[in-house]
């Protein structure tokens, strides 16, 4: 089962667990009284992308568990191009793990996943936390084109996670130097790093987002039938997936409350950490049916 | 100074304030470290509009100051027909107090009134609370005329606060429900009532919130100067000011958190009191120059 020699994702060793030909890496560490809570992946991150200040308060409850979708970090196989592919391998996942109920935490691409697996499967979790994310059917997911992206993604003298500072964050003082403070968190992690994602994830992933912009029949028509308490979050000037796409989450999801943040963009979770995890804390906590925490 | 004989709005004394030839009736009530909370009203509400589950909630940390603007309730003077107008009265009003600084929950037609008092007095509120409001220049601002809300205002066989249930709630059994809990709670209050508002009230209003949606010159540009924390809160099914206007409120506004409830509509902070209250009650404790809290 699982191995809690530490608490944190600057230390906590990778593990792997194999299912079906596909060898999955992850990481589970923390304990207390909450779910276990599965955290599923921005576009092109691997377990090395997770904000220890989000992910260690988060495991002071409950256990976290990291997880690397086929193809991307040290899992093996290819990344789907589509997010129903990525959600059948996340749930293997689970299942391998044999755990009696889990919440998750779904980021960006993540919270694609989680929301496909919800539809896929309706009891596989209790409490749904969608950051940064957009329905099937949703606008302006990752147009990594467009000239707000294209100058930081285009710019050669921008390198590695220099890059996230620029397009996960808001272009103000405050949130640039948040975003500073960010990086800084993840180099943390100096033994036993994921490789980072080459070209192959990010067009595989790309396909993925135009696949979940198009809808047939009734428009977020899917949403509705998803009750479980659900808190949506996202920063409110968010270039990669626009806030409006968390808007027609809450319209839609009939149990879901959401929670804009100020001067921040796509990584807002790891800008505003010590507000973010204290209301995730209270929502994870929260027994209520209704998702108002 | 004040007299806190009870901590409730069902019981608390209607006191009067004269102040430039008009007299303000007002109720105060509660104590605590906070400080106090003025709560300005939403369209024709009186001071028995104030539902005891969100004012009593809120007045075990503070004094909660409840206020009829001139010409509501048992005030004297003409209702303003612009909101700034509004904003000169409770302006009077609070300097007449002479408070050594406060806080303020404006809901609704209140909510605009907050603003413009903010604007207009940038140092008058430590912490801004904004429910089902709309910035200058927001849009389907009270149009009572339109099918989802005449269908219930000229509906002869609805009486008084049944109106209210119907407009202020969602259309679901659960909201609905609450809405009835809302109106059992109102009508706790047995003596020293205000007398409800007639058509003049509701006609002067509906002529500032015509105003209030014209706007010269850059849209939503006065928002950007007012860096008052703020929590801004709306059902997510408000047909009365509908959700978009708090998202435009927070696109603008340089610090403000947007917060969503599920299943509810104008009314939302009442259908979901224990939720408001412990926000509102967990963003006014808080003494960081930020708003997410």
């Amino acid at each position: 089962m699982s191995t809690m020699t530490t608490a944190s994702n600057i230390t906590a060793p990778t593990q792997f667990l194999e299912v079906g030909g596909t060898t999955y890496a992850y990481r589970r560490f923390g304990q207390g009284p909450g779910r276990p809570l599965l955290c599923l992946q921005h576009f092109t991150g691997t377990l090395d992308n997770w904000d220890p200040a989000v992910t260690d308060a988060l495991a002071l409850g409950r256990e976290v568990i990291l997880f690397d979708n086929a193809g991307v970090g040290r899992s093996s196989g290819n990344v789907p191009n589509t997010v129903s592919g990525m959600a059948q391998h996340a749930l293997a996942f689970l299942d391998a793990l044999n755990l009696s109920g889990c919440d998750v935490l779904g980021y960006s691409l993540g919270g694609m996943v989680a929301l496909q697996m919800a539809q896929d499967r309706p009891a596989i979790f209790r409490r749904l936390i969608l950051v940064g994310t957009a329905p099937r059917g949703g606008e302006d997911i990752m147009h990594l084109e467009k000239p707000s992206l294209a100058r930081y993604l285009g710019d050669p003298r921008l390198q590695g996670y220099e890059v996230l500072q620029k397009i996960f964050f808001a272009p103000t003082e405050s949130s640039q130097a948040a975003g500073a403070a960010f990086i800084g968190r993840l180099v943390q992690r100096k033994e036993d790093r994921d490789k980072p994602s080459g070209p192959e994830v990010a067009a595989a992933q790309v396909a993925a987002f135009r696949d979940w912009e198009r809808y047939t029949g009734e428009r977020f028509a899917e949403l509705k039938g998803i009750r479980i308490p659900t808190l949506v979050v996202n920063g409110v000037h968010d270039e990669m997936i626009p806030v409006g796409n968390s808007l027609w989450l809450v319209e839609n999801l009939p149990n879901a409350v959401l929670l804009v943040y100020p001067d921040s963009g796509h990584g807002s979770l790891f800008q505003h950490h010590e507000s973010f995890t204290r209301h995730a804390t209270a929502f994870l906590a929260s027994d209520s049916p209704y998702a108002p925490y």
